[in-house]
């Protein structure tokens, strides 16, 4: 069976786990706490990074991004990065975008001020950082605006693995209720079209303990 | 004619510098400012980020990610990422880290400390985040030693993106004075295959103005 190792608010864990759902393919979860250096795990991926594919033929994937281009070769099937040169580059150039600066502006702080503290025990959030993440996190709700104004998905008429890796971090976000909804109805309507989808239902009903998300959260109508 | 839109001293810009030549294409090369935000460079990336490469027939492409897989698609010649769904998997994982891990690590804090301070002039360095950066190279170094334990280079027995990657991270710490070379003969020696190759030779001819670089940045025998 495959197997992915994953933490339930890891964006690009959330991230694989719907490119395998959309691409159909059948999966098992272990939760893995990464930051308790596990030393299993460490045999998987010395890098001690989540998410890390298993294979059925017991092939060792870590790192999102080279599994996402794996899972796109081997299963090409509901093309998730394009199907010419030039929407591939595009499609990987929001990809890009998404996994590296709204993670570093954004969730790098929240997931590491709200859950590594509380997890780790080394103290209360420091409040300039959420401060900072919510700052940066609206140049990106600006941009998602800008790109479904022309088009439903973000690069093109289609979904691509650019709504994957954005809705990914979105999620994570809006789980710590750091998402202004209210004053970006297009994002909003966007991403209630990735809730709706049977692959991405399944990570909002993840829970992890000690943090509950809000009310809206998996909620489609919010 | 391709052109390819790049600030000297970034990371990103240098690996698809080396891609292109490993894969004998021309080009020229636009220096950007991109922290000056030019207006017509907006409308090529409203990223504000190098590199941008243009194709001779006007195909506009950011992101380095995008940019590198774009031309081994297009160019497969001299493969850069693998001839194998295994293979290409262990590269990109590697390119992954170097593009990520040793970016955010330690080639940020140089970058905006040392480089964006003096060109925007906002004053001194944070001696602590050079301090930060100066810790956070040490396992970057130690992990270099370990991968070419087995291979000549990173991902095997012939030259691939993720050399490419790493050294065009550690060509830019090294530009600033910032790689630790005693302690890592192992990283030497394998630094000193790229150093040799053409493909790396020009970007250690660049100089950008206020920085000399060591003695030793671009001589062979260091």
């Amino acid at each position: 069976m495959r197997t992915l190792y994953h933490f339930p608010l890891c964006p690009f864990s959330r991230k694989v786990r719907v490119v395998l759902a959309e691409k159909k393919l059948d999966f098992d979860l272990i939760v893995e706490n990464f930051w308790e250096r596990r030393r299993a795990f460490s045999a998987l991926n010395p890098a001690m990074q989540v998410p890390v594919l298993v294979e059925p033929d017991n092939k060792v994937l870590p790192d999102s991004y080279a599994i996402c281009e794996y899972l796109e070769t081997i299963y090409s099937e509901n093309r998730l990065i394009g199907y010419s040169e030039v929407e591939s580059a595009n499609i990987r150039r929001l990809v890009s975008w998404f996994d590296n600066k709204f993670f570093h502006e954004v969730n790098k702080y929240l997931i590491h001020e709200k859950i590594l503290r509380y997890y780790t025990r080394v103290g209360a959030p420091n409040s300039e950082a959420i401060r900072v993440a919510k700052a940066n996190i609206i140049p990106h709700m600006e941009y998602i605006t800008f790109l479904t104004e022309e088009n439903m998905w973000l690069a093109g008429e289609r979904i691509t693995l650019a709504d994957i890796a954005a809705a990914a971090q979105i999620s994570v976000a809006d789980y710590l209720g750091e998402v202004p909804w209210d004053s970006y109805p297009a994002v909003k309507d966007w991403y209630a079209l990735l809730k709706s989808r049977p692959s991405f239902r399944k990570i909002l009903n993840d829970k992890i303990p000690g943090f509950a998300p809000p009310k809206h959260y998996a909620v489609l109508d919010f």
